[in-house]
């Protein structure tokens, strides 16, 4: 038995990705959200990289083309990063990043640990996603403080009015919201 | 681009299931959860069932044989759940019930009210789980309370001592936690 999950041909990066800081990656993963919303999507995003900010996978929400709930971007983006490296535990290969542009939900925190991830860096907050009608579910207020005790690294933040301008978009734009 | 996953063909019922109530569902999911074991799996199951107790689908843990740290048992029933009745949210086609041999980890507990089901019945505790050294994740100690706020009946310890044989059992082995 297969549970065949689809993802647009546009993830796949053409050639090697490599980004050289924060800020690069993350206007890389906003680009892919807009290009998301574009395709009949949601707005989020988010990209593992490995230590040399090569891009391993990239992921966008796929909840409602794919009719799962579990399809957020961290979680295609963990999978798809999971398989290319033969691995379910990231940590066993060096330190990887995952680069998302909005604060995960209390699904994908939960996850973040589990992937063997060291570092995570979001562009929206929390805030900016209820703000605009979606649900984060329920996070302590200081998820990233429970991350940093486990090892993992936080940035918040990182073009957070760029990515911020897509949420907004997709909701000036009646999409739907879950 | 796909991301397939493999799931066992013994996962698919031999015909309807229908249960009668709490007690006859865990029995199964715990059978499930033992033969997981015996095939090189996690000592976890999940079912799904609707408003009439039919299972519309049964998940296994699968994290280490696909390589995936996403596959708890919890999240491939609900996936496949969504898959078999063609929608996101399974709470639009009526009340659901996830049965699951573990009381969540931050994940799954984190992806339950994403999915749709409006009840979820537990085995073995989460105390059971980490007592055997697996690691339930950052979970509020009153997470259950959390569900019901949301409108999420919570039923604990439903057979308790056979789900938690399957954990002792597997643990006594010396199999792989995670």
């Amino acid at each position: 038995m297969q549970l065949s999950l689809s993802l647009p041909d546009w993830l796949l990066p053409a050639g090697e990705l490599i980004f050289g800081d924060d800020v690069a990656a993350m206007a890389h993963a906003v680009a892919l959200s807009r290009r998301n919303v574009q395709e009949g999507g949601g707005p989020f995003a988010a990209l593992v990289l490995d230590a040399q900010g090569r891009v391993i996978a990239a992921g966008v929400n796929r909840v409602t083309e794919q009719r799962n709930s579990v399809l957020h971007a961290e979680m295609v983006a963990l999978m798809l990063a999971q398989r290319q490296l033969r691995t379910h535990d990231l940590g066993s290969i060096g330190r990887c990043t995952l680069v998302t542009t909005c604060a995960p939900c209390a699904m994908c925190l939960g996850a973040i640990p589990w992937s063997g991830v060291s570092r995570v860096v979001c562009g929206a907050r929390s805030e900016d996603a209820e703000a605009i009608g979606f649900d984060e579910g329920d996070k302590a207020v200081d998820w990233a403080a429970g991350l940093r005790r486990r090892g993992i690294d936080v940035a918040a933040d990182v073009e957070r009015d760029a990515a911020l301008e897509v949420l907004r978009h997709y909701a000036a734009q009646g999409h739907p919201l879950y």
